[in-house]
């Protein structure tokens, strides 16, 4: 998928003709760094293919924060709507190829484009849902649900990510996350 | 402050005329139910006044997921946007006036109003944000920074919420609670 199939899925069905911003297209390799800690965030990014890790250091611990996965926007977005160094660091955990919007350019089409400020609202209340849906599962389901829940929602990603980060983002340890495994295979 | 005030503020400072939606205002007395368990969310309210607490059943415990204070919008939004049976429970937990915006007139206008659209995604963004923020709080301060930081960030407002339940927003036993409240005196 790319932005522009989003519009027509999410946005406007009947949206036709150019696209109100300029788009370009960039590869990051496996284990590349997208956005660094202290970084400036101005970017806005969809992911074509891959998958994105967001983490967060505390202490000399790296904790994870989310995973994108394909046909999402992402991008260090406390950073980047407050223009502030980034407290979260985005690395490519497979190769990803993602399209690029630039966010001086959107903040001005912001006062006039409407195609702009749908997208915006869009997809600002998709990532918002996601954040709601994953503090009530840590509140109401065991790890156990969880990380089932994640198998059923991106089967086809989920084998491509290291165990024990897996494991950090459903806040267990990996021996956990092993039990729950041979659990679910028996 | 009005949704009017609000846009003025966050959306468009030349902004002049008439709202493209309608607003109604309501009043909620303390302890009045919002919304219920099962309700399907239609509206989107503006905090003119008050507090209001988003909580989630599970087993037969209550956890706390939000608050919001004046100046605020709120709703119970996974239902609002899916129209599912709402999983939360909106609570004024002090007398409330609101304003309120009718979805279904907002979901015909995001498809032509530019004003509606910036509205809509701007206060999205700021639910994402204050809900990044929640997360990273979480994982990464003590409960006895995070307390401090409520208490800075709302002081007009936490000393009418009841402890055992900022006790459980904070994710802490109110024991606990009491004994961050006597370091922070002494």
């Amino acid at each position: 998928m790319t932005i522009h199939d989003y519009i027509l899925k999410y946005v406007d069905p009947n949206f036709i003709g150019e696209l109100p911003f300029s788009v370009t297209t960039k590869s990051f390799s496996k284990n590349e760094v997208i956005i660094n800690y202290g970084d400036i965030e101005n970017q806005i990014y969809f992911l074509k293919s891959g998958i994105v890790q967001v983490s967060i250091a505390h202490h000399d611990e790296e904790k994870i924060l989310d995973f994108f996965f394909t046909n999402h926007f992402f991008c260090s977005y406390t950073s980047l709507l407050k223009q502030t160094p980034s407290d979260v660091k985005l690395v490519a955990l497979s190769n990803c190829e993602v399209e690029i919007i630039d966010h001086l350019e959107i903040t001005q089409l912001h006062k006039t484009s409407l195609l702009t400020n749908q997208l915006g609202r869009v997809l600002n209340g998709k990532l918002y849902l996601r954040k709601v849906k994953r503090e009530k599962e840590f509140l109401v389901k065991s790890a156990f649900e969880r990380y089932n829940d994640l198998l059923k929602e991106n089967p086809e990603f989920i084998n491509q990510i290291p165990l024990n980060k897996i494991a950090k983002y459903l806040g267990i340890l990996p021996e956990s996350l092993s039990r729950i495994r041979k659990q679910i295979v028996s």
